[in-house]
């Protein structure tokens, strides 16, 4: 994406013919994670319909990164409004069509946070534009309710995290805290437990694994030691993330090891939800109260015979077999964008 | 330590008086880490008498970080060479009284580590000069056996390690790896399970715990979620390794989950000391042959009566009854001064 002088970025609005008098209503739902963010731009759908499959995109624009603990307030901003402007222009509206705005954004924890955003958000769009910004993984959940705020959803990628509500708008989260405090199911946790199998198994720690051998090739090595320099080279999450389909494939193999890690990682994530869902109470008082259980993220997605998602939902329903469980059939984006319409749609109808 | 120009740092000798003939002969011994590098400077103690005690050290001298992984190679080589000059100037020598330098260091895992950093002490020492490099792990065992390279020492301070050698020089290590890769008994590991304990008793994932209000107390932290940004906000092991006394203080409390942190700690530690005496058959073919277990690092030391440090001497004698254990009375640099002392006098028996 180019980059813009101060105010360069809405330049656009003003070769648009009729300008401000717009007759398309839209929303913009923004997904902001670590290593990209998202923007979509759907129309106003009417609120006394059902919503259409497939709904209708007008247009959708991609950036970089826009966590602000990563890449620090102003760059954030920058790229978020970047990304809004550009979704805009594809979709040949102005600012003046946009009825609300939801921005899910990964890095949002409290009210300040959520607070500081909206402030600057209002600085783009005018009052009457409704705006809302939300952890992301909140829009992960409302891509698989569309637009809805209940349930629970289990993101497992890089991170993991669970994050639920109810009708009436309690929430509970849990892990999402990062390696250092334990998000043990998540990809890197699946991934570093392998790594440390193969360190232990080279050192007399542990029992020989196929891990070692599958590990070492994919990454060119010829010894296990030469693991250590290659984490210490570059700690970054996603790079050791990106093995967990190697311990996919010694587990389906037979590796006893590469099982173990996998059924734990099962276990640590369904634990997640299970935590969320008892905190809420969203199984009802009898715990068989159905809800809504999103599924998101390439651990969950992926896989082949050994399928981590599959497990979860088994291992969850035993406890609660009311979890219903959904793999979203859009993007975190449009779940923000669907969530806006949502909040429209009832403020609608107490206030119509 | 002041910054020194280009061969200025040797300067002092120039004003030595009888330079080139001194009647002193003295041992460099140096341990590198990854928060400060000491030198001390020891007499060529006669390799007929037993050793005195206590240890005559000329003249210590103390630096920063000197891990060339760190700092980089350019600020490591600068930084060694500084604390040597200080070291000899303190004792009133200059490099033609030395005999031999020993300089352990951490980082240092190959051979070619070792090659490389010999050869930039050579164009500071003479050919006669004798040079040796090692892991920072070893001059902890020969600070426990006065020179001698034999037994296992167990270091457990922010990491650990387990690094042996018999007596015809095979040498193994264990852990050492680093947090990514599974070195769970360390004061980091210790702690980052703390940690865990508190957001998984936080969030429902875990049994409560006393250690949520002894570390938000020590960390003037109002609520267990605010770790997460605490976390992300400086990673630094040696940060988190500091929690160690609270976990300790809440174990010997009588709080559970302390208790079995610190007990799988135990373990851990034990486990990595009797891999690396397994591989070198330290306790001979009938397992009760005496060895010297040299045990240091502050989670081995520190405490009180929840003692880490005596269970896993303990853990460790039920299976190999000959560990002889160890607590050096003289720091690591001098035990690398000895190993150049003991590695003199081997040379000066086998050819007088």
């Amino acid at each position: 994406m180019k980059r813009y002088r101060n105010g360069e970025i809405w330049e656009f609005e003003q070769e648009m013919p009729g300008m401000g008098n717009d007759s398309t209503e839209v929303i913009l739902g923004l997904d902001g994670g670590t290593t990209s963010t998202v923007c979509v731009c759907i129309p106003l759908l009417p609120f006394s319909d059902p919503l259409p499959d497939p709904l209708p995109v007008l247009a959708r624009a991609v950036a970089g990164c826009s966590n602000h603990n990563s890449v620090g307030e102003t760059a954030a901003r920058e790229t978020l409004e970047q990304v809004m402007a550009e979704a805009l222009a594809k979709s040949g509206c102005s600012r003046s069509a946009v009825r609300a705005v939801c921005l899910a954004v990964s890095g949002v924890n409290h009210l300040t946070d959520q607070q500081r955003i909206v402030n600057w958000l209002r600085d783009i769009f005018p009052n009457r534009v409704r705006l809302s910004v939300q952890n992301d993984a909140v829009a992960a959940l409302a891509s698989g309710t569309l637009g809805k705020l209940h349930g629970c959803v289990l993101i497992a990628g890089t991170g993991t995290i669970a994050y639920g509500f109810t009708e009436d708008r309690r929430e509970a989260r849990a892990a999402g805290a990062g390696p250092t405090l334990g998000d043990w199911g998540s990809g890197y946790g699946i991934a570093a437990q392998a790594l440390t199998a193969v360190i232990r198994a080279y050192d007399g720690r542990g029992p020989q694994t196929n891990l070692t051998g599958s590990i070492l090739q994919k990454l060119g090595l010829s010894s296990a030691d030469e693991l250590i320099g290659w984490t210490y080279a570059d700690p970054s999450w996603a790079r050791i993330a990106a093995l967990v389909p190697v311990v996919v494939s010694c587990a389906e193999a037979g590796d006893e090891v590469a099982n173990k890690i996998l059924f734990d990682s099962v276990e640590e994530l369904a634990l997640s939800v299970k935590a969320v869902v008892q905190r809420l109470g969203l199984c009802g008082e009898d715990g068989k109260d159905s809800f809504p259980l999103v599924m998101v993220g390439g651990v969950l997605e992926a896989n082949k015979r050994w399928d981590i998602g599959k497990e979860v939902i088994h291992c969850i329903s035993k406890d609660y077999p009311g979890a219903f469980p959904i793999r979203p059939k859009v993007e975190p984006a449009v779940g923000a964008a669907l969530l806006a319409w949502n909040t429209l749609m009832e403020e609608c109808r107490k206030d119509p």
